[in-house]
């Protein structure tokens, strides 16, 4: 830290990405990306000519990409925002709707790490709202009036989801303060409170290409609002960095629109696979919540949840630990393809057998 | 503006971009974008497999792009940022380094627009400092060491540029303040102070992609400092959106490095061309300043500054026109191809002609 740093931004714990290794070939299941690759439309639309074209500056209004994220998901063209990923949207989020005197923030104590981030950051007052033993919300815990209210439904790394109803509930007893719903997952079994916008002007929906639409390393995020928040959120936007979807970027994404049908039937197949590696985890002694994501949250009761981790990757298989209580027994594993899933049961499978016969070995000394 | 917006930002007037059209075919000479495309080598490097791997997430730490940045511009990859475009690197710098209490900030009223427009978002008291007659800038007037320094160098729109020695006499002077030398433009003409950062622990030499290696629609811009200071960049980008940089731009980025070569012949090229394109805007009766930078800004006695740009346009041509004193009166044009410039030179006559044989005419009357 220099000399010179913002005192306010001195003591900030900065957002810690999941490993991105580059020095060995791992199956990663790590940082919830989707297995597959973008759709051929995609990959046609990023021809030489537009390659070509980046001498010249992005359209920072994104308009072609909004009207087709406004057809596809049937709301106005002033319904939608889009940024350089759901992060980015979060961020301009917490600078818009939430402050200290009149809009503290309020989110799950286990779920996206980053809530917490951009709260320390703008120095806004929060509250990490306990979960219930087996991880799920309280909604109750929402309906207060008294706060912004941050969460992912499909909530990470737990996986569990609120129904549209619970959301509406919530979104309904908060007239003053914005609800902003993190659907980074709900193409993979949730259920959407999208349709809501049109009845509630505090409702804040975001999505992400990350996920469902294969395109984590081409940074694209939008959400869908009240008209007005939407303009609030252009105004941060072209206050700080106007230009911030690339030209590539901007035709995959819309690329990747026309052709949503392959994207929702990858949704379906990793929904199988994870339903299916979920029963054979389960026949092994695991514990796995009801993930309705891209990923399984699990834990096994005779084997550390950390060292699962570790001896995981020593074997090639990157997944996700997180050191903090109460989940620190848990892991959580992206759902891949289903030959990687198969390498990983087989790779558990392993460790669990020699872990067996080691303790059986012990017992024999 | 929703009513759920942070008052601190109600009355933010967020920067105004060039325009993009759409709706027709201009000659564009209004944002500063380079004329020549990107080299082969950034076109070879967004190659199909690298489209195919868009569903992975980009590295956040962007170290090979930094490395390459750093080998050719002999420093450390330690001191090395980069991030979604300079502006995403200014408004990080405005976050980290400013703050109304300790570090206030001085700019010239004259200069990038976006500087005034992220002191208010991050409300930072500041001073717009006045430039002397000619848009040059008093070297004195930043010497005070009660403020945080920011000075595009050469400047925009005006093109002047400051000498090496000026700009180390106001970082030497600021010893507790960090200079920030926005250097978009120093690649057409001006001098860089990039070697001082050794020597000056608050110098931050801010730079892009955009103008010099033809890829403002790539977004991608970079900064040299400091260790510490990188540091602290590196903190606030992982707090707000770790990663803003996709997978495609930094390929490209790589590239553009090995093709430096190739990049700076253009400049030299664009260079060339302003010098011929002044001398003759000078010889139809125009008023230009020593431009450095990859943009013309000029006036002339007998045409009003705003009907220029507007008759431009509707020959086809964008020019950049700022409604503000005291520099109205003055167009910026965008250094083109040869063939470019001698379309608008060729318009200009026109337009002079025309003028002078009505003026002839009313005087008839």
């Amino acid at each position: 830290m220099s000399r010179f740093i913002n005192q306010t931004y001195a003591k900030l714990e900065a957002y810690t990405p999941g490993e991105q290794p580059s020095n060995m070939k791992y199956i990663k299941l790590n940082t919830n990306e989707s297995p597959f690759p973008p759709s051929q439309g995609v990959i046609e639309a990023i021809h030489k000519d537009a390659v070509s074209q980046l001498n010249l500056y992005p359209d920072p209004t994104c308009q072609k990409l909004k009207e087709k994220l406004a057809q596809l998901y049937s709301v106005g063209a002033d319904q939608v925002f889009v940024s350089n990923g759901s992060d980015d949207i979060l961020n301009f989020s917490f600078m818009a709707f939430c402050n200290s005197a009149d809009h503290p923030v309020k989110f799950p104590a286990i779920s996206y790490g980053f809530y917490r981030v951009y709260a320390e950051l703008y120095g806004v007052r929060y509250t990490a709202v306990p979960l219930r033993d087996d991880f799920s919300l309280d909604i109750e815990d929402y309906t207060g009036n008294d706060s912004t209210v941050v969460i992912a439904n499909p909530n990470a790394p737990t996986g569990l989801a609120l129904s549209k109803k619970e959301i509406e509930r919530i979104v309904s007893a908060n007239p003053d303060h914005v609800v902003l719903i993190d659907e980074a997952y709900v193409d993979f079994g949730g259920e959407s409170c999208l349709d809501l916008i049109d009845r509630y002007d505090n409702l804040l929906v975001v999505r992400t290409y990350s996920k469902s639409r294969s395109m984590a390393g081409a940074r694209l995020g939008f959400a869908f609002g009240n008209a007005e928040l939407i303009r609030d959120l252009e105004k941060i936007k072209f206050s700080t960095n106007p230009y911030n979807i690339n030209r590539l970027t901007l035709l995959a994404g819309e690329a990747a629109i026309d052709d949503d049908a392959y994207y929702m039937q990858n949704c379906s197949v990793i929904a199988q696979t994870r339903e299916d590696v979920q029963r054979e985890l389960r026949q092994l002694g695991f514990v796995c919540t009801d993930s309705k994501a891209n990923f399984i949250f699990a834990k096994h009761p005779n084997l550390d949840g950390e060292a699962l981790y570790q001896t995981l990757k020593e074997r090639g298989i990157l997944i996700r630990h997180f050191q903090s209580e109460p989940i620190k027994e848990y892991n959580r594993i992206t759902v891949g393809t289903k030959e990687q899933m198969d390498c990983l049961l087989r790779e558990i499978s392993l460790i669990l057998n020699k872990k067996d016969k080691k303790e059986h070995k012990n017992e024999d000394c």
